[in-house]
């Protein structure tokens, strides 16, 4: 065995990947941090309160494997069975498992072109490619308009028989909305596995959690991370028809959702009018800022989501990026063509947002 | 779109599959659950109050994507480095993304049957068939001796060149440990990635951890659920290689790791006088369990972990699992032709014990 290097044990595919690259998570204190879309404000207090008393000896035993609890309490909210939801370690572990419960890998003896066909808008949520690769499915990236608008079906470059279609709606990292009608038709036009993915849904005008209901090949994928603040407990949930989930379910780890993160979504599911006044703050925060950015010659594009994508003036967004953060403001930049021009902020509370717009007026001052 | 029907959306693979089926996690109160190998004992109350401390509004945030505190702490305690170790949602996690690194899919063209094979004992934890079978990988199911010891590595059914080969050790549901000598045999003998699933490790005589850093091609994994009493919060990690370690980073969710959870191992690593009693106290309730078994006509295995494999006398073991259900105590049963004839008891408190033996006793004299 001492002539093995460890390459040789790694399969190729996963030699050749790269990964995913989250968003910085400072280690540095007193940062203004408005660059992962998380919340600005912190969970409701009962929910606090839930998820401290659920601290006991409890932690000795497994998890509901299941989270039936939660199911049941979401099937009320959304009108559907518990069979209709599935609930994973964030919605990022659902898109994953997605990922292999519905594409072959490309290497795949006889398998044809599009049933290995991951497909999605781009620019978009970063990671599908890379779960694509991962499977060693095929990526097929379809260039959203400039405006960041979805472009018309007949795109030539859009395969209706792809075996997965991601669309993240509202969109990341545009913050554009995109209309249900036309949602709904992308959806139509699919033979395989779309999935609406409404990470930022609760910021936005309209959802579209009806087509998981009306078509038996729409899921839709929402999360407790951002709109309710649950970040660090991972909980995420899909909704879709019931054969759909169960082929999740299947190849899911046995208890993939720790007992706390289930605690703490339940406790949030019976204090949902909190949730509701923050949204509506973090909706106006937004819009002040949008307003205010313009007037210092930003160009702001209109946002359905928690954060707004900006293309600065004066410097790049690159320069920008490093001189916010030399404020000790973290924002993200996407280095890619069709983002390169831009900022990504966060919504943070509005006493953060005063103070980026303190520093970004000096900046567009020369400072 | 009318036409589909969901099942043409789903991998074949992914329909066939028989998903792992986990212990019954009873709704009802007051049973004495003896079937899923839990610590009987809570955390450390140290450990309950400093995870009570950590909720708070730092929920509303993502957790550190890499677990670093707790990889460098582990590190520390196993003298490796932190790029020696992955933190996963629990060890099924990390043995999930270690068969789809190293094991190539068997659809896939032009592959060698070795490097699409995961091998591994049986009966041993049934969970690595079904993850070979999530993947589409072969299986190498290699029956262990009558008295569940391991086979000459000369039999004929063992493949030096599996791409993967599991290990439980000590193993389940045997609860036999194997000498850390033929352990190193096992593993200088093999080609492919040798993953020593040490779960319940803690309460053996000798551990293989070494293995992990002698040999490139050498995993071991361990768990927080059992021995540390924290099933609830899904934490465990693998330690070996580097490169192997990169491998699994690079194809994990991002944020893999519950911050609560990860809270809760930092807190425990701080704290192992604690368990270490704990594990002394296991180990006297099970040895004076298997003396008090073997008394009432039980042929009960030699154990090195947290649970006994035990031949109940008068009924078959399918029998005594209905008798004790009936008396409210859980104990598991696999009904495989090579487990059929055995209960296995996870060990309990002392009184959970003293009614185990009394209900046990009742059922021997006929009731």
């Amino acid at each position: 065995m001492a002539s093995t290097t460890w390459q040789s044990l790694v399969r190729p595919l996963v030699q050749k990947l790269h990964p995913y690259v989250p968003g910085e998570q400072p280690k540095i204190k007193g940062l203004i941090k408005l660059n992962t879309n998380e919340n600005p404000y912190p969970p409701s207090p009962k929910v606090i309160a839930a998820v401290r008393e659920a601290v006991d000896e409890r932690l000795r035993r497994y998890p509901n494997p299941t989270a039936d609890a939660l199911r049941f309490k979401l099937a009320k909210l959304h009108r559907c069975q518990p069979e209709n939801l599935i609930v994973g370690n964030g919605s990022d572990e659902l898109l994953a498992l997605a990922t292999r419960a519905f594409v072959e890998p490309a290497a795949t003896k006889n398998v044809a072109r599009s049933k290995a066909t991951v497909q999605f808008f781009t620019p978009s949520y970063s990671l599908y490619p890379v779960l694509a690769n991962i499977h060693g499915a095929l990526c097929n990236a379809v260039p959203l308009a400039r405006d960041f608008s979805l472009p018309p079906l007949q795109h030539s470059q859009w395969d209706f028989a792809a075996a997965l279609t991601f669309l993240t709606t509202p969109n990341a990292p545009s913050g554009r909305g995109y209309p249900l009608s036309q949602i709904e038709e992308l959806c139509a036009a699919q033979k395989g596995v779309v999935i609406l993915d409404e990470a930022y849904v609760d910021f936005a005008r309209e959802n579209a959690f009806s087509l998981a209901l009306k078509f038996p090949h729409v899921l839709v994928a929402r999360t407790f991370s951002k709109a309710y603040s649950l970040c660090f407990q991972r909980v995420g949930y899909f909704a879709g028809h019931s054969g759909l989930i169960e082929a999740l379910q299947k190849i899911r780890d046995s208890y993939n959702v720790n007992g706390l993160g289930q605690a703490a979504a339940l406790a949030t599911l019976s204090d949902l009018p909190y949730y509701r006044a923050n949204f509506k703050r973090i909706v106006a925060t937004r819009e002040r800022l949008s307003r205010e950015l313009a007037l210092l010659g930003f160009d702001v594009l209109p946002s359905q989501t928690n954060f707004i994508l900006a293309c600065p003036p004066r410097f790049s967004a690159g320069a920008w990026l490093e001189k916010l953060r030399a404020h000790r403001i973290l924002v993200r930049w996407f280095n890619a063509p069709e983002t390169k021009d831009f900022l990504r902020i966060t919504i943070g509370t509005d006493s953060e947002i005063d103070s980026l717009l303190r520093v970004a007026c000096q900046i567009c001052q020369g400072e």
